[in-house]
């Protein structure tokens, strides 16, 4: 009717792993939310990996690059992981992304899959929230040539091999030296990372608007090593100094067996993801609810 | 001469307690400071209450107000603690500062006392490195009326009474609720004061040029409850909800005997810091030495 | 009949603060507990101060001193700060305690007042599982002369005072220098304690089977300064060195307005305190339960 | 003479990879040590490794084993990672050592390579303090059958494999469920490895005199898993309920492709290790030293 959006994409779970009960649940709640939407005048397709995954015939498919090209909001059905792999595809095409969790909500994903409806028609009316993420370039220098690149959504990390003791990295930001850091690796993490691996390993919550990543050192030597926010226009490098078998990862995809002298380098990416958020959307209440604030410990 | 700088105010000390021995030597740091400036074709100032503290005649005076309208630049002979001070009450002026220590260099007080000629010649002719500092604006509301003001450069921290168990907190951001936090206290601190007692206190190191403050619980009731870095354009509202003899400082100033209800509030203030450093400057190269990087524990 | 225990105690909330409902729905807890005991063949007397705070006429009273002389099991329905009180003043007497909570659990007070009348009446009989916790006694020298002593089931605290800076303190282990801790404090905690404030300050958990105190730094100056167990016979010594208006706690009954030179030492008590939980009672199932284990941080 | 000692072993360092001047030197200090020894009135012998590796000829060589069995001391020159090796492999026999250290003192090795006829004369006499170090008994079980033993004298380590996201553990501690772990890893150390990768990883210090050891999750996906100390007499179990390629290391010696419902249990071990150090030696004396207390971080 006089949605926002026209044409709208839907994307279910990535790893639809496990058993046919699991893949109807997930297919029953894409073709629900399909309905609703057409119920509501947008044009919707299905991402083709989707439509194949799900067993889907009966819609348009198109791939994430055509969605890209095509599509005024992509509608994703799954969990965070989906939530951050699409937006690394889509982020250089503008297209923004509302996120519908069928399970426990998440930090992105958190339209409940139970009240979709009331949720998602007011926001194809334009009442919504925008949230913008910044993005990583991650790449791999070897020998002056780059052997690797990525983009990350959440960290790049550094570690060492499983059975290899430390690794030690020398840090450098905008060609100043850092520190020699011996640890077990080292995680550069954007503000939506910061409530990832980051947090496990001690580093602060970065609040989306922070146009800075944060460098948490894990399990580090020295005992000062204490994590760093530095501005995203910052140059980060990294270089394996010493340890056998490090590796580099990039929102979890992993360039094993790195070799001394290698370079990790990290940049801001010129695009960024958006997010779309039910108007009255606070960051807040979900950094509240997610890591069970005001539950407190009774200390005695 | 060709100094960038024609007049430039000569700031000591604050609090020069102690023996003669002590203030004999500051004095003649000073001096010797002040008739290096002279043959550099500067016409030098003293602040009032340094020349009275140290009882130095023979140099023209000026209050702080007076050299924040006329001069431009103030060197500082001392430590961190002189430099903060300062820098609070010349911001409003733009007068940039420059650090000379005569002791262990400080974060912000980088130029060693015995190289202070080398240093300062060239900086003179306009090789420095600027770093601007942002600066908090505090104030406490009570039933609805502001009952005190403060700027702060490092840290605002809202603390429970020394014998009266914890207080508990509602935090605020831009009016969306964060948490009620049951801690010894609470510590919003700039970049300047992330090295500061938030670093004590388990927060994150934030670069200068961050445009946040990091918010770091002391001692929190809730083991989720982590440092959390916001934006400095954020308007942060910590309630008292609970404990008795709450108290507010900022920078170290403090107002005591908070009451239930009262409300400290920290926004940006429109000024900042100018601090000039020796070209070659780099942040990462004080922390590295501050910190003791690059030193170890020999595990085993 | 045939319980073990022939003269019970019953012990309940020491600050009944609040309203006539509250206090009223405590004392029929109380008498409904003391039913349930008169029912099992106990004979069942009221702590004198509980009779008087809770309007309750119709039983003996006995002061906590007698019932520490006379009775064969003390029972505590309230939260954990009532548990350690009595704890305190009832070890000397070896008189072990069980604890009833009408709220949510506690770390010690682990039986669930809906469902007290199963616990309880196989306790009676012998099922139970005896839990022994440490205790410290706590001195302040000045001088050379002791101005005050105190036992700790929890902890010992020195705290900076509020409004005052940092607290610098020297702390000795048998004599050994051990080093100038500059701080917000020091935390010696027990077993017991290790769960409470130590925990909210960084330090870790102590199994109540180990022999040891934690001593934790609260925000220490030094970065590297970490927790440390010690055995619980070291003779701990800690020495205020410089801070105004420090005070020292022990489990939070405070003396104030420490001097310079002042002296606070810790040692274990000969006595140790006695709780009965339910047989199939485990430690780690408390813990789980109230540190919130295996609920996770869905990270994306 | 009248050494207490009477048969002394020597032990150089393990792996002296490197350059023929660094055998060189190692083998110049350890014909001074021998020399010494003699003169004190000891018999001397070396280590068959040691002789090998330095090319000693002219003093007779034992195996470790055969060490064991007949020597009264044994003297390592060497590092902390040499007296560990050699101490897991002498507790058998009980043999004490002291240990010798050519560059920056070890934890353990104390006594500095410029001093050590000084050091030694009193220690021969029987001027020395005797330190006891526990040892952890490890074995992996696999579908009810041991396929691996070691002992370990720092540390036990169950890791996730390098590029394979976490690990999740299920926690036993005397057949009590403690709690499912999903982290990078768990370490169970003893007090002589709390000051090593334990420490790194947020654990707290243990004095060699507590009964326990500690148990430290590495990056834990729930924030409140915290350090927990446990009673050395208990029997911890760790099993690989999720997560490819774990493996398990025991001071450093791994066990790599652990399969799911692999199980790695740690026992006390009825051995322990001798050290012995310079009479009016301290080991807070070393931890100050090693962790660079005192230095302090100059707060503004």
């Amino acid at each position: 009717m006089d949605s926002k959006f026209q044409l709208v994409a839907l994307i279910g779970k990535y790893q639809t792993s496990g058993s046919s009960t699991v893949i109807a649940g997930s297919r029953a709640a894409l073709e629900a939310v399909a309905n609703f939407l057409h119920d509501q005048g947008c044009d919707v397709v299905l991402e083709a990996d989707t439509a194949r995954n799900m067993g889907m015939a009966g819609y348009p498919t198109l791939t994430v690059a055509q969605i890209g090209e095509q599509c005024d909001l992509g509608l994703v059905v799954g969990g965070d992981g989906t939530m951050l792999g699409i937006g690394r595809q889509l982020a250089a095409y503008g297209v923004p992304l509302v996120g519908i969790n069928q399970g426990r909500l998440g930090f992105i994903t958190d339209i409940p899959y139970d009240n979709f409806a009331s949720c998602l028609s007011k926001m194809l009316q334009g009442e919504y929230v925008e949230d913008h993420r910044s993005l990583m370039n991650g790449r791999v220098m070897r020998a002056g040539h780059c052997v690797y690149t990525a983009m990350a959504l959440n960290d790049v990390v550094v570690n060492r091999g499983a059975t290899s003791g430390m690794v030690e990295l020398r840090v450098e930001v905008d060609g100043h030296f850092v520190a020699n850091q011996r640890a077990d690796g080292l995680i550069i993490a954007s503000p939506t990372g910061s409530t990832a691996y980051a947090l496990s390993s001690g580093g602060p919550l970065l609040h989306p608007s922070i146009p800075g990543w944060v460098m948490v050192p894990i399990a580090p030597h020295t005992l000062s090593n204490r994590p760093i926010v530095l501005a995203n226009t910052a140059h980060i490098a990294i270089e394996i100094v010493a340890g056998r078998d490090a590796s580099a990862s990039f929102d979890q995809q992993s360039l094993a067996s790195l070799m001394l002298g290698d370079r990790i380098e990290v940049t801001r990416s010129n695009h960024h993801v958006r997010f779309l958020h039910p108007k009255g959307w606070s960051y807040f209440d979900t950094l509240r609810e997610k890591l069970h604030w005001n539950e407190g410990v009774a200390s005695t």
